[in-house]
């Protein structure tokens, strides 16, 4: 649950960052900068900002935005009928991105960064990636990833996105934010 | 038939364009721009500079450089096998774009600006496309387009990308660009 200030503070910090990594947005598309918290009412920790430029049945593209040390928290794109799940290709733009994939342990100095909830947080494998790096995540990884200290901004290329149906490892997660005033 | 010199000219010429439109781009991947002229030896013209950043079974994605004028010819990505047929949206990320699509004839005007070949563009129905906005092409659209007089650069977003695969308008259009010492 965010407030809606809050919402509307948000919203206009993630278009500073798209602005500093020279993202060229439509006035229209200025105005839907999606703030979401995952339920767990700590933006600051754990939150993302996005901004959809298109999601067909195929195929989606987002920009991401983290603010300093954000994290959006453990989850996967999990089979829905046909499809195998959604393939997602994170590229950083501006930034650092620390992403987590199975493969590890999560290492103690990586928890340290973790401020809440630790417990649920499984999969270890660091995959650091720097401005023009990018990760391919087959459907079903479990992965979750966190800002740098500056912040990031991230070009999410996917097969179509079905939020509402990401599955997270949190069992308090919400994935649709609600906004009150 | 592009020469080898002609083909380093171009790709150096392309990462200005991908600078000066705040592409952050790996070393590895500043090597391998590639330039197409569609064996029609007239690249000032006829072709496409392009960075693909990935391309697995299901998404694409591309960046495509356009000199000033330069006209990618009409096509269409045809279905193979389940596959409807590539869909492609093209978002423009500096510079200027006109697109083609069925829907109308082409304005004297706009075949003015084709230099040559003319009789093997069809479509005119014109989609004017400036920083930050976006077309979605869905499989099978027969489409052409052209930079402004400034040249352009386009962040292009697919399902996979069979690019020898396609089918375009002009019979002596070979989609493997010879380099040639």
């Amino acid at each position: 649950m965010i407030t809606r200030s809050e919402q509307r503070r948000a919203q206009r910090r993630a278009l500073e960052y798209l602005e500093r990594a020279h993202v060229i947005m439509t006035a229209e598309e200025r105005e839907r900068v999606e703030v979401a918290d995952f339920g767990l009412s700590m933006l600051e920790y754990f939150g993302v900002q996005t901004l959809t430029y298109f999601n067909t049945e195929r195929i989606c593209a987002k920009q991401i935005v983290l603010f300093p040390n954000q994290i959006c928290p453990e989850h996967w794109h999990p089979r829905v009928g046909e499809d195998p799940g959604k393939e997602e290709i994170m590229r950083v733009r501006w930034g650092i991105v620390y992403v987590y994939i199975p493969g590890a342990e999560i290492e103690p100095s990586v928890r340290d960064r973790i401020p809440e909830r630790k417990e649920y947080f499984t999969v270890g494998k660091e995959v650091i990636l720097r401005p023009g790096e990018q990760i391919i995540l087959p459907p079903g990884t479990v992965h979750w990833f966190q800002a740098g200290p500056e912040g990031a901004v991230i070009d999410d290329f996917s097969t179509t996105s079905r939020d509402v149906l990401d599955q997270f490892t949190d069992p308090d997660i919400v994935r649709t934010t609600q906004v009150v005033d």
